[in-house]
């Protein structure tokens, strides 16, 4: 664990400060002759738990003979530009953006290859996922002559403005509760009615509280943040539906949608006792582990993830527009409307969203120019409706991993992934180009040297 | 003339300003059907100025069918985001980049296609000389999903840290003045031991003053000033020893290098001559047009050009070092200081230059992945010591020009130009590969369609 001094601020000139970004790095498989460097592009949390949970880059460590980074995004885990104060106001929270993280990320590795022999000339890969992935894109896309290629795994680079429809994430989810079996979204799709039926009705809130076995007494005011809990819920699990039993988000079984669906098979019945099949479901996310005494609906994800910074983030260049329709989804009806959006925005941060900055900075689906990229999606993975699925040309390539959920391109490799999804990515020589052409080749993901 | 309200800071959100950035624009040869966009980047002064000193532009536009339009860079001519403030302080200087200068040429391209019906998918191509060239090129590589390729004249993109010998600027300047005559730099370098004796000698600065015909006394003090103030006159000469008559940075004669030199063949002569024969070659660069009373050691330049602006720039990102060894070139011997560099532009601005910036954040000499852009540069422009000069890879091409000066590339078609210069960059159809590989052919170049 190391730290580098980077500038706070990579665009201006007046602010002459810097902060200690944070960085992991391991050499044990790492070979000054022939090696290489694989860089994580950190993103939304502690760079720890990512490095933790992106098991790929120590599997191919040592058939790639590589020297693994993996660097933190400032504003996330410990690599905070003002300290406490980072997220005190607009003025303190101004640096956060992905300019400014990639600017990081090239200064670190100009950093590394002046000061470790023996590291100057090796070829540096990024690889990155979710939000990560994006910047791995990005970072390849602007750096070119800083990072050979990218993998940018589970990636949706186009989850922004009208580039893919806005329904496109949540009929994913959707989908992949109706895969288990037909009635589980519509018993979701039926939730919604009953809670707002039950929690209009004479001592529905109380019932609710304790049906949901929640940590605090509901009122009327809380059911908005109940449904949008609830929801948030799912769209979690699609996130993580991995074929073996896992803590990303949380601890979880094998192919936890289905074992949510268990209980949500048949939506034709009442509204209490749908709510408290719910609840089961809920607390198959929550409770695996058996500990938890209540569900707060405060919380819905592993405290890991920096949810202040993302809050900005989306707030100002990460503007992802999403909405549902109820039909094609299991969701309320919801539309997509940003002038709202900006205004709550306002409110909490004191800044406006930008939708259309990121497709001016980085292309939207105009990219073809550029190469080495490998976007890697799930199939099962919300997130793929806003990623790239289908190759762009002969060096920015898709690949689906049928099966596939958020992140699991990255994370190691075991029995299931073996069998299905690294060899998905390890197989196919035609998506190596990009390593090759470079006049690298890794062994590891092809017998045969470039 | 127009104006397009563009974000002062497109890599933060606190601030929520926009400025009027001008623009000119002319579709008097465009057509929606075929045409296209050809786009000067703005460089460090008035547009309207750079407008008409890029008569190449207005060659080509009938047969392109092209849109012209000219954006002014951020703080010069009229654009300046916090008018009369602008230059105010450092804080106020803060948004001067080129990263920024980009974004807003980004965001104005976007404006203009969606805005102007039958521009939306017509392909656009950035030209620009100079600084301006840089922008160009730069533009081509972050932004390629903007423009299609770039013609980056006389831009020294590697005039940074060691990419290229601090010495080449000068050696170039002196070698345009040998040609003229060897005795003519050996003239110039004998000057300044000449001005330094006659400085201190009994009544020589109210000599010197009289024999310059200065408009203001020296005092023993100005005479570092005065001195860079001749290097500066030889260096512009250098860059604008054109073919004809002209008047770009100072109405000039054809090859005013000769005109020059014909004052200064004979070094060996009395320190008083040659002074006397110094003043004469001055002359024909300060007052050609025979108007001027007197010369005056603080301009030696166009006003057009934003002096103050570029010097914040040279303190910031645009960090060129330079060095004479008063050997291999004409000039006193100087090394390229950083350190003091440094403190200058602390003492003028309140801020410190990041030397290395420009090569982290355009790649330096790696730049062989990026494509289609064309660099052109004058076999006697200083400025080619920086510039790329030999292909790089099949769509990133070198042409130099012979007999060529700064900026000579961009102008206007003439007798001369047209059978030495326009021809070389109109007739191999190789450097035309840019153009043809975006399905794109401009009849101009070739006779034949891609």
């Amino acid at each position: 664990m190391v730290e580098f001094g980077d500038m706070v601020d990579h665009f201006g000139f007046t602010l002459m400060k810097t902060f200690k970004q944070r960085y992991l790095i391991s050499d044990k498989h790492w070979r000054k002759d022939g090696g290489s460097i694989l860089f994580y592009t950190g993103n939304e949390g502690d760079i720890v738990w990512f490095c933790n949970n992106t098991g790929f880059m120590w599997d191919v460590a040592e058939e790639l003979k590589a020297m693994l980074v993996f660097a933190e995004h400032r504003y996330y885990g410990e690599s905070l530009p003002f300290g406490a104060s980072s997220f005190k106001d607009s003025r303190h929270l101004n640096f956060l953006t992905s300019e400014q993280a990639l600017a990081d990320f090239a200064e670190l590795i100009k950093h590394l290859k002046r000061t470790i022999p023996g590291a100057e000339n090796q070829p540096v890969i990024a690889l990155g996922g979710s939000y990560g992935g994006m910047l791995a894109a990005w970072f390849r896309m602007k750096y070119p002559h800083v990072v050979v290629g990218a993998l940018a795994a589970s990636a949706p680079i186009w989850q922004f403005e009208d580039l893919v429809p806005c329904e496109a994430f949540m009929k994913i989810v959707t989908t992949d509760f109706w895969k288990s079996s037909p009635g589980c979204p519509e018993s979701i799709r039926r939730s919604w009615g009953a809670i707002n039926r039950l929690s209009t009705a004479k001592g529905g809130l109380q019932w609710l509280t304790e049906t949901l076995r929640l940590c605090d007494p509901l009122t009327s005011s809380d059911i908005r943040r109940l449904k949008d809990w609830i929801s948030e819920t799912w769209v979690n699990l699609a996130m993580v539906d991995y074929p073996y039993a896992s803590d990303f988000l949380q601890p979880l079984p094998a192919w936890p949608i289905q074992v949510v669906c268990q209980y949500l098979k048949d939506p034709n019945v009442s509204d209490s006792l749908l709510l408290q099949n719910i609840f089961q479901a809920l607390n198959v996310y929550y409770n695996y582990s058996g500990q938890a005494k209540c569900l707060n609906i405060s919380e819905t994800t592993t405290s890991n993830l920096g949810s202040l910074g993302w809050s900005y983030q989306a707030c100002t260049e990460i503007v992802m527009p999403f909405c549902t329709n109820g039909i094609d989804d299991m969701f309320e009806p919801h539309l997509w409307n940003l002038k709202e959006f900006s205004d709550d925005c306002f409110k909490q941060w004191g800044v406006r969203p930008r939708p259309s900055w990121i497709t001016t900075m980085y292309g939207g689906k105009n990219i073809s120019s550029h190469s080495n990229i490998v976007f890697s999606n799930g199939e099962l993975d919300p997130w793929s409706g806003g990623g790239v699925t289908k190759d762009i040309t002969d060096t920015l390539v898709a690949i689906t991993i049928s099966e596939g959920a958020h992140h699991l391109d990255l994370r190691a490799n075991n029995d299931f992934s073996y069998s299905g999804i690294f060899a998905t990515v390890a197989l196919p020589v035609r998506n190596l180009a990009f390593f090759c052409s470079i006049s690298l080749c890794f062994q590891a993901w092809t017998a045969e040297r470039c």
